[in-house]
């Protein structure tokens, strides 16, 4: 019997041509129309930040050289501080590793070029699961009707509302939780300049830490930059307060003036755009019989780590690994593989959820910038010893939840450090920058 | 526009009767055959304990002396030690205080008759929701097919496993979690004996405490005890382990001897009866747009307070409450009383969490015997200013918030004064009964 994979997104393509390469017969099932022919559909992020875990996955399928030539390299942070003032962090200790920019919308269409053009696998589009059994059985909704299909093994890549999770979900014996973050975000374009250039520069991610609400930009090959609000619902620093273009320019004059500057569209993207929710999902088993689920169907985390897909590619990559330690018996597959990935989702949802504390209150700190630099003097002084966690995380794979662990006895030993340094050079460390 | 309760049990009816009394048109849908024609479908708990929020809310509607005369009150717990020996613990101070052990079955029809009877209150039966809107538009599925109608609110009264509820998880802004505990529920009988009589006290609420398994047995009418088995899934002392009838006779001879005695359906009971599962649920908020639960269907808890129906109950008389001081806006009156009923619907989920660990573990020790010595003690001394946990729970309306808060100071306080007694009598209090 075939493999069903649900959603042919980013890790379903994927985790097809990599089953299709161990042999097995794949339906990729997916419920919109072909993006390659109706073009791509809204309401998700334009780029995402591609890093070592993912670029592992596709460098074992032969992907990583066509994709890597079509993004755009980010070696650290700007940081915008209110008054305008730019402070550039390098992610790596050498100033030279970084994670790269690309487009979603094109990292699809190349993963969908690849999964049809394989043997052993059949992509259908406009197929919408409405019913899952655990013996494999698919309720399906297609143009022609309603049809049911039985499959040795289903397996649910359809992102963080997923449809297989949901039939997982509905049995007692599995613990669930969605946790929603009362913040949501929103895009925003930045265009290039008139005379074609950046507007900002290219070789970093931009951020604007407010505290209380928080933008980032990340470029676009075109020379435009895709902006992200990331904002509370409601309250003084919330979405729910701005309806018309008065109080839009007042709160980004007031808050991000120099962005402001470069967002020629700001008011009809931002009244045009919708508020995206932000939840982390943790579930456990991630199987059920014949199904399971896989990437942000089993852990959608919050995005403030840009690991998202990275996490999700390298399920994929310890799938392949279990396929070829269970002699390619797909459900036993699909059960080792969750066990060994669940700590290491876990972790990454905790990081994510640190991280947004971290981009939202502390980037912007003297504190944080004077930990930073700490921390790289130690990496280029002890490399093998000494890694942040922000490298093992996006430069390495390390196991998330030892690059967690690992991180945070870093970070303990860097704030005792600085908190020492702090006792002797006072003034610079009470300095706010906002 | 009419409203729509989904789900005919226990909470259904009782919610619709006060809502018609309100001067609402209710439609109460139920997916299963009426059970007065088709009987009582099984699978569900045989028995229940109904005390005071349950029987509050029975009184409001001038239902409890029905109800009441065909109920069996328990004064107290008769724990039973593995050698047979039997231990009475009153429930209350005085000794009078009872919860009532009443069959599910007789309750959901007397309910389902008044609800049949009651003026403004239409019931179908094999309705079974299959889609839910925002809006209130529910897909219905019935004999003569599937239909569609919109309402002006939708309130799930659907169970542990609701679909109206399914609907509002599936809001990315929804928090919800399921967690299962690793044990089960199977249940299985205790005749009356061959002369007619009781097998056991018929008075008292029998426990079988074994630390790593637990027996419950609640009277019947019929002079019947039905018996619930609480033990692990796996393991040593779970259900995975017993599989024909001489482990199961072998395990009942060394856990459960005086039980067994008077069990000679065991073997067929155990083999026949499905073991059921045990979670708990956590939901905020319980309504999107015009959906709304309560009861299980929004705190589904695990049943060792006996206070699932009583909880489900009080969240009916809070929205009789709410729709008063509403003016009847339903929408208003279900977001209102969400919001009351919230922190104490978290209160009884982690009580109930909190009596399996104390009548697993510690229900037949001396230390936990002396202690409930001691709480009666004071109570009787003190009667207006001291109360028991249980007492609170079970016999008062105390908003199960405050009897937490207040349980949880007067057991550190008989705690510390039983852990100086133990200080004294050391004999007595290592002892230990199993």
């Amino acid at each position: 019997m075939e493999i069903a994979v649900v959603g042919g997104g980013l890790c379903g393509p994927l985790a097809g041509l990599f089953l299709a390469r161990h042999g097995h017969q794949v339906t990729l099932y997916e419920r919109r129309p072909d993006p390659r022919v109706h073009g791509a559909v809204g309401g998700r992020s334009i780029n995402l930040a591609l890093s070592a875990r993912g670029i592992d996955a596709l460098e074992r399928l032969g992907l990583a050289e066509e994709i890597l030539s079509q993004v755009l390299p980010m070696r650290g942070r700007t940081m915008h501080a209110t008054d305008g003032t730019q402070a550039f962090q390098s992610y790596s200790a050498d100033g030279t590793k970084a994670i790269n920019s690309v487009s979603r919308g094109m990292l699809n269409e190349v993963l969908l070029d690849h999964a049809l053009a394989e043997p052993g696998i059949t992509v259908l589009f406009e197929h919408q699961i409405v019913g899952a059994a655990e013996d494999g059985t698919l309720d399906i909704s297609t143009p022609a009707g309603q049809i049911s299909r039985q499959h040795q093994a289903v397996i649910g890549t359809d992102g963080a509302y997923s449809a297989i999770r949901d039939r997982i979900v509905r049995s007692a014996h599995t613990a669930f939780t969605q946790e929603p973050l009362p913040w949501g975000y929103k895009e925003l374009s930045i265009p290039a300049a008139a005379d074609g250039t950046w507007a900002l520069d290219p070789d970093s991610l931009h951020i604007w830490p407010r505290r209380h609400s928080m933008m980032i930009a990340l470029p676009n090959l075109d020379r435009s930059f895709t902006a992200t609000l990331f904002w509370p619902h409601t309250g003084e620093h919330g979405f729910a307060g701005l309806g018309d273009a008065a109080t839009i320019l007042d709160r980004f004059r007031a808050e991000y003036p120099d962005a402001m500057a470069v967002m020629p569209n700001l008011v009809d993207d931002y009244l045009d755009n919708p508020v995206g929710p932000l939840s982390t999902v943790r579930l456990w088993p991630w199987t059920l019989g014949r199904l399971a689920v896989i990437g942000d169907a089993a852990h959608a985390v919050v995005p403030f780590y840009g690991q998202g897909m990275n996490c999700a590619f390298e399920d994929v990559v310890e799938l392949d690994r279990c396929l070829g330690e269970t002699g390619d018996d797909v459900l036993a597959a699909l059960q080792l593989c969750s066990e060994r990935r669940k700590p290491n989702a876990d972790a990454i949802a905790d990081l994510a959820l640190d991280n947004f504390v971290e981009m939202r209150d502390r980037a912007g700190s003297p504190w944080f910038r004077l930990a930073t630099r700490a921390e790289h003097r130690l990496e280029r002084a002890m490399p093998d010893r000494f890694m942040s966690l922000y490298e093992l995380v996006s430069f390495t794979t390390v196991p998330y939840s030892e690059a967690r662990n690992r991180g945070r006895r870093r970070r303990k030993l860097v704030g005792a450090a600085v908190s020492a340094l702090d006792a002797i050079s006072e003034p610079i460390l009470r300095r706010g920058s906002h």
